[in-house]
């Protein structure tokens, strides 16, 4: 990582009417200089112009031709985006005319930034911390209110006061706690009140149980809630897939330059976004060997927090139970929706269906649907949204939707646990300690206070380029 | 057309690091005072601030809610691209959080801007006259360094000049003849001496003749050189093209918010585009019929500067006289190549291929190749580089690029040829001052002087919004 060269990117996407191109770093101005002459009877470079001005003027290249008309936003450290002296220059949105005055940049002495390369430098400039710095990509892909929300209060700090909160009673344990070991030759001294600190990791613990519980809404949101329709090879799962994806063209857009993993197929309804998730056919067998085969399906399914569970009625539905044990055990703790396909092939059928089963997770409610003909796939649709049942996110809601601050946090919970196991026990305060301090660790990682040049390089190299 | 109303849009495409809201109009500032915080301990809204600077703040909903985090640039009329008040959001590059703003502005009292809606203001304002306006769209769908150079010079009015000085010489010539008009009692005086009118129409007639020749040469760089290729139904007319476009992946790309038509298969070759039109099989006949239902063929083959040749080697290459003289009456000025195909099927055939054949339209060298096999591709593709013979774009040359300047400078073309005629059969100067004037209107229409709503309606709906 080298801040001591000059940086410059394309910041806008191909085709607007309107291109920027961003330039940061020591040499930021005086390498724009070279290649911008300004419009008018004041030629004073931009050098010797004042911070947050614009300048109309022209892009040249030495032999005098104009490569455009632009205009130069100037901004001197550390009052930019990234901390640094900083140029953006404002052309006509055409890709040939961006990439000569990139060209023209890179000619001058520029180096052509890495993707997220202006946000690390920020965060490197102490502009932001990581989890903020990690929000502007977020905020980027904000696709529905809620994710827009989550982005922009974690972006402007909100997370981050709450680690610092946390932070900063975790320091005062610790202290507590070291000071009677300085003391500990003194065996009467317990300068903290075993109690009192009891309450006190209590109160911690709840708010980062909190904070790693909200993973589960702040990925739904983010991601889209991860449904699986499983089903024997012909009960409809295809078709259905289709018939909802039709239903409902509103399709979440790829997503560019953000930390996240290919999409699969995901839909929106009423603002909130369900993935699909891709699982085989499942068949009904007490065979070993064809249950391994169906191994990979299962593990597909342990993702899935909605299951849709797929049944040919055309098999009649009676049979159903013998299905339903085969795929069971991999349901706990799932939310499942009943759907009874083949309804138009098998009239009387369905109108034998009870309107509930018992199960080990409870009544179910059958739903007779034909995928085929698209029959019922509103009241699936409307169960998928009961089923989500999302909180409303309000403007200063602090969700996590970050996996790696989800895996800090889910080890700040474990140590934090132990110091309370600890306190329990009455075990050595030097003990205590160790797991106050690592608890601080993983909160501290999530800020990027404690963060390996590798964490920061891998968070980084997923933003776009020009951001 | 309304001036009185406050304009927004999005100028930059969806998906970059930043996107840009344009606003322009009397409520420019204010509009946009109502929904923008600064950040800081300057809370100065932007009426009062300077134009030419750059304010960090952020976009607030009337709940408070923040929207982004954004940069406001700040123009006042007529120091504006507009002429007018304009203020330039720059934004997350979020589709969320751009439409968002753009809701905010609409409920404040903005409007959406139309396509092209601020370079007209710019043109209804003065800042630019329409040839200069329609450069901008040019310039942001150029996409090689002579497309660039022509639309930037063109946009800084070096077109624009040249038909200022026409105008000036053509008023000089007009005020003489009429002033010799006035005088009309006095048969003796003319004030006008008709050689020199003479040499004076003949230098301006050169110069009309010029810019509206270069339109073939300006409507080559920016539309691609038309290329048919014609031949019998298997003669291999698509496998040809798809060997040429496979061979050269670099395929000019759509450009959208241009004036032009729907553009074919186009392809780059050395920095020259070429763009094929579709024909359909032509079958020797001489069948009248027959010969009307490939009409439609012949009619894309008028359009064509170049045409391929297609023949079936396999078909004999003595045969090929025939199919010669089923189309040559379309080829006339048009360049030709040869293309023999299925070589590799024929080799005897191929060998005894003349290294040239006679035509009505001079020496043509056969060309044998193999589209399936893409053998001699490259070869083609050389061919069509040679006879294309585009002049290098030199900074300040004019060319004319858009088909309607090319139409208005035929038409005054033709009216400086009546005045021409008009002076050698001594015509009374009156009717010679009438063609005078519609040389003047023409050259008027093409910057705008003299055009109608309709005219200016239809070019700048042609723009992408936001600009």
């Amino acid at each position: 990582m080298n801040l001591q060269d000059t940086i410059c990117a394309i910041a806008t996407a191909q085709g607007g009417a309107i291109g920027i191109i961003r330039i940061s770093g020591p040499e930021a101005i005086a390498l724009t200089d070279r290649i911008f002459i300004p419009y008018g009877p004041d030629k004073t470079p931009l050098a010797q112009r004042s911070p947050y001005t614009l300048t109309f003027g022209k892009i040249c290249r030495e032999t005098g031709e104009v490569v455009d008309e632009v205009l130069a936003g100037l901004f001197r450290a550390p009052h930019s985006y990234t901390g640094e002296d900083s140029v953006e220059i404002s052309c006509h949105g055409s890709s040939y005319i961006l990439q000569q005055v990139i060209q023209l940049l890179l000619h001058n002495g520029c180096r052509s930034a890495a993707p997220g390369e202006f946000t690390q430098r920020a965060f490197l400039n102490g502009k932001m911390d990581l989890s903020q710095a990690e929000a502007v990509a977020d905020l980027i892909a904000s696709s529905s209110a809620a994710t827009h929300r989550l982005a922009m209060n974690q972006m402007r700090g909100g997370f981050s006061r709450q680690l610092g909160s946390l932070r900063d009673q975790l320091l005062h344990l610790t202290s507590l706690m070291e000071l009677e070991l300085d003391f500990s030759d003194h065996e009467e001294l317990e300068f903290a009140d075993r109690t009192e600190l009891q309450q006190l990791v209590g109160q911690i613990e709840r708010v980062i149980s909190g904070l790693a519980g909200s993973f589960s809404v702040g990925n739904a949101l983010k991601n889209g809630i991860p449904v699986a329709i499983i089903g024997a090879t012909n009960a409809g799962k295809s078709t259905l897939l289709n018939a909802l994806l039709q239903e409902d063209k509103a399709i979440v857009s790829d997503i560019h330059g953000t930390t996240r993993d290919v999409i699969e197929d995901t839909m929106n309804v009423d603002g909130i976004t369900f993935r699909f998730i891709d699982t085989a056919g499942i068949r009904e067998t007490t065979d070993e060997i064809e249950a391994l085969g169906i191994q990979r399906s299962f593990k597909a399914l342990d993702q899935a927090q909605i299951v849709i569970l797929m049944y040919d009625l055309t098999q009649g539905w009676a049979a159903f139970r013998r299905f339903y044990e085969a795929v069971r055990h991999r349901l706990g703790g799932k939310q499942v929706i009943l759907a009874m396909n083949k309804c138009d092939l098998v009239p009387d059928t369905c109108a034998t269906l009870p309107s509930f089963i018992d199960t080990d997770d409870g009544e179910w409610h059958p739903l007779a649907l034909s995928a085929r003909q698209h029959l019922h796939i509103d009241r699936l649709q409307s169960e998928l949204v009961r089923l989500a049942a999302l909180p409303d996110i309000a403007a200063g809601d602090v969700i996590v939707t970050n996996l790696r601050h989800y895996e800090a946090l889910t080890r700040a919970l474990e140590a934090i646990r132990r110091v309370k196991d600890g306190l329990s026990l009455q075990l050595p305060g030097d003990l205590i300690s160790q797991d106050l301090r690592e608890c601080i660790f993983h909160l501290s990682d999530i800020v990027g206070e404690v963060t390996t040049d590798e964490v920061l390089g891998n968070i980084f190299k997923h933003f776009c380029i020009g951001k």
